[in-house]
């Protein structure tokens, strides 16, 4: 045997054992195979008993106490320092939210619109935030037209593609840095400074729902600060495996001043002595409202801490491409199944693809059917509407035998 | 001894027998005497067990699965069942929030303002409100005027001072239910009536963060559909007792077409086979954004089960105002504090005094300084702002015993 090949064996061996390991602090994994963390991630059983705890500190120091209130302060500035440090920046610019949705609603609804100021949003974008432009459009006679990111599919460059739909007066771009249908991943940098360009009142707002948990943010080159983005709306929910309520929204300094909080509630809000309110919060504060589950935050922390404990970002999002490669070049083999991506595996964990009719044409209502038989069997994948297809997640805690069972099965369809 | 006398006394004894059983199911209360029920209650073990459970079912069953969305789907009809059941009115008027504040922010972002629209709020309302009112006012040239309603405390009477603030152009008025510094009762159906009968489009906003869990709203003359108020607002982690995180907004079917959602997401909207958004979701989910902490819907389910486990709304209200007679006749009797209530007692659990000066003028400096020095001794009263003063509630759960020994601990002071 060829000694670099045995090398790599037992490495692989080595990782896989080591996986086996780790996974065992995730016991909603057990029994399954899990392809689903696009949608939502596992969350350890210690991030679930810190979810538990945290409420549980609350009631035995209060509810409602001082000592309450400076607990809650030291775990904001823990939840708010470990989300920073994932995004490469610092905690004063970091909204806690409740999810991506409000978190892309915050700069939507905060930004000064004027009649006839335009939006351009890729077409790959999720409904919510598509029907949220809409209404605003309707309301402040903005304008909004889509770029075919679709076209990515067939070979489209990205920054071309942005760059044919933006006019004079285009004040916002609203695109994901990975798209949810494709797994592709979008140029962020060479994005905002193609937006930044443009013109001095064009901002770009980031869709993170898969990204974060999937790149390495922290790392040189992707940090946020670096690649210069305005806005920048995650959640804790799926890649990085916190709990579900629980996200956050970067706001590039330069812009806060411009983005005015439109809910608002106590948190973002200072008073005077007589309780008027006397202006913003000067921090990401200033987008929070009011009361939250604030028992997510230690679970959002602890989720963030087991995958630390695992590897460096790099380290799992280089494993998350390793597993996305192999489970999309598995499925390229299959005569009945055409992945989405022709020419090169996705650079992220999401793999999506279509089953075929004997005739090689797109078999859509199998769709649902297949996902429905599968998760029978305990194997978790989803259908998407646009384009109608299958997509099936791996993440560094995906196991190489997972990927294996789920084109096998794939194979007898 | 007077036989009425010692039946009552008899009755009174087996109430606060069955009270010290019904609140080992709240260990949080344990060694503590808790007067903040107006800022948070306290949750039962079983309540927070739930919230585990809820999470762990979620975790068990997916997290992303079809057998989750259909468990979720029951979850949202239990929660929003028990919440209309509560209020007097039906399941499909009810959007869940995650407190009070958005559900404020819910119509006040969503009526259809034109320059020179009035809102008159009243001048005891939370610094959060009027935070937000005054960002809506700057935005859409909206004007804004308080109503007195502090003048209650000097015999004022509700509906005269509203009306006094109406003008032509009142778009919205905007009060509590139960006022949070002095813990008056407003009459909801009177103020709607006046508020109605003033102009076509004039619509009522009421913060019902201190009514809900606290009046019989379940009883008739009480119910939201009788008394016509179209937007109500509260949360179930005050005088629930169930988690922070979770409220919900009532909004009366006639004015829900003018309402329109701004923070806008997949939750609140209809859409097409190829996922464009063609309309909004035909309930309160109209106005819900996306991904929250599922696991809260159980957990307020089983609070509120435990309230009615200990007696129907009328009697858990019964006795807090029973309590909180208790509380304010103690508080009357001390030389050196002053309720700000001089002629009854609240009709509510909030009861509001200030510490006075050997020459009888309010020590304000005190307020702070007793506040945290009860919560040493693990007694829990907290400040206000405005008027200056402190605050200290009782619940259908407070033992007499507890309010005679804060009588005798400021007493002391």
């Amino acid at each position: 045997m060829n000694e670099r090949i045995s090398a790599d064996r037992s490495n692989t061996e080595d990782v896989t054992q080591r996986l086996i390991e780790h996974r065992r602090q995730f016991s909603s994994l057990e029994g399954k195979r899990y392809f689903n963390y696009g949608g939502q991630g596992p969350m350890a059983d210690s991030a679930i008993a810190a979810y538990a705890q945290g409420q549980q500190t609350i009631q035995t120091k209060g509810p409602f106490s001082a000592e309450v209130y400076d607990w809650l302060i030291e775990e904001g500035k823990q939840i708010r320092g470990a989300i920073a440090a994932t995004l490469g920046t610092t905690p004063e610019t970091i909204t806690l939210t409740e999810n991506v949705t409000v978190g892309c609603n915050i700069p939507l609804w905060g930004l000064p619109w004027k009649a006839d100021d335009h939006i351009l949003i890729g077409n790959c974008e999720h409904p919510g935030v598509v029907a949220a432009v809409q209404e605003l459009c309707r309301r402040y006679g903005v304008t909004t037209s889509t770029c075919a990111l679709s076209e990515l599919l067939s070979g489209g460059e990205p920054v071309e593609i942005i760059k044919q739909g933006l006019r004079p007066e285009t004040r916002l771009v609203i695109v994901s840095h990975i798209l949810w249908n494709t797994g592709q991943v979008l140029p962020m940098g060479a994005i905002a400074d193609l937006c930044h360009n443009h013109a001095p009142h064009t901002r770009l707002l980031v869709d993170a729902a898969q990204s974060v948990g999937t790149l390495p943010l922290d790392q040189p080159g992707w940090r946020l600060p670096e690649t210069n983005v305005d806005f920048y709306a995650f959640t804790g929910h799926k890649w990085l495996c916190g709990p579900a309520g629980l996200g956050a929204l970067y706001i590039r300094p330069e812009v806060v001043e411009e983005t005015v909080p439109t809910y608002i509630g106590w948190r973002g809000v200072e008073v005077d002595d007589a309780a008027n309110p006397t202006g913003w919060e000067k921090s990401g504060k200033k987008y929070e409202v009011a009361t939250s589950d604030y028992g997510l935050w230690g679970s959002l922390h602890r989720a963030m801490a087991i995958q630390d404990n695992w590897g460096s970002s790099q380290v799992r999002y280089d494993r998350i491409c390793a597993l996305s490669k192999r489970l999309w070049e598995g499925l390229r083999g299959l005569s009945r199944v055409r992945c989405l991506l022709q020419d090169a595996p996705p650079p992220s964990g999401l793999v999506s693809f279509q089953l075929l009719k004997s005739d090689g044409q797109p078999d859509f209502e199998q769709h649902s059917a297949l996902a429905k038989q599968l998760e029978t069997e305990k194997i978790y994948v989803r259908t998407l509407l646009s384009p109608n297809c299958l997509r099936a997640c791996v993440h560094y805690l995906t196991l190489e035998s997972e990927i294996d069972e789920l084109i096998a099965k794939l194979a007898l369809h």
